[in-house]
């Protein structure tokens, strides 16, 4: 198991790890990319400044403030439940030691309560 | 492959499967939680009363009852559609037999069409 | 690693790819299905003509059209949005060399941006 850690510099921010989880896949059938973290998530997707400002709109707009119970204690309910819902697990097929992606396929970072100073992705070769 | 069951009491309900998951996994590299159900689903996060309550009021409002075609055959298209986006499937890593699990994630079982008498989870080392 | 194409149709699709997947599984713990597409993505659920319209309709209104930053430079922001967030990966159990599936369980190609002439999955035995 390898991991690695990223900054984050706003309450929502798609960042692209495509490059740090290539170069610790080891050769295998597939790598796990996980965040043991209850308010950010990963995924995959295109990535380019259009698109980033568009998904950190769109996750925002699906789950906005609210009164949720949550927030009488900790004041991040939406992270929560986006969180849950995008979710911080992705399995990414490998051949000969290279993920396989489609040409417009990059694996991202959703972070959903920041900024934070160190979210930590796993990666595990499986 | 293992597997257990679990009863619901409600018609969304959020369930906490962590205990139930760690104690049937073997040593590996992740772990497979999967639901072999069409209106339930499987996802990770925080874990207390009012979250809980919170993930069940954003399922139910993000896809309201509505006049859904397959609601005139069974009345539960609410439930698959909702199913099909949070998804009976999830992998966890595994060290030394452990699930590495970030301080506030729980894996929760996502009850979306009960109450049920007996929900099936199936437990994969891998 | 295999894989196979499909043609899709319809802007929003959803296609039953069981049989392909099945047919495709050699003897493992598990199977990933996966989609090197960034406006498509794989699920599972109930599938019957109903609930079919039922998910295409639930997609398109959970994102509708709008001034997405990425629709200046390619008119698809919400495919790339939906894919984010139900995601182009599924891991399902195997079983003595068949898909560990329930009774209303089918696995669901998502075309989010057609009809395309060829999309393809991609299915790795772990």
């Amino acid at each position: 198991m390898k991991s690695f850690t990223i900054q984050t510099t706003r309450k929502i921010e798609v960042i692209d790890i495509t490059q740090e989880v290539q170069s610790r896949v080891s050769d295998g059938k597939a790598v796990l990319i996980f965040a043991p973290h209850a308010t950010a998530a990963i995924t995959i997707g295109e990535f380019e400044p259009n698109i980033k400002q568009d998904y950190e709109r769109f996750y925002s707009e699906l789950c906005p403030k609210s009164d949720y119970a949550h927030n009488s204690i900790d004041d991040n309910a939406e992270a929560h439940l986006l969180s849950s819902f995008i979710k911080p697990s992705l399995v990414v097929p490998i051949e000969n030691g290279e993920l396989v992606l489609g040409t417009w396929q990059s694996i991202l970072f959703v972070e959903l309560d920041g900024p934070r100073s160190s979210r930590k992705i796993v990666i595990q070769t499986i």
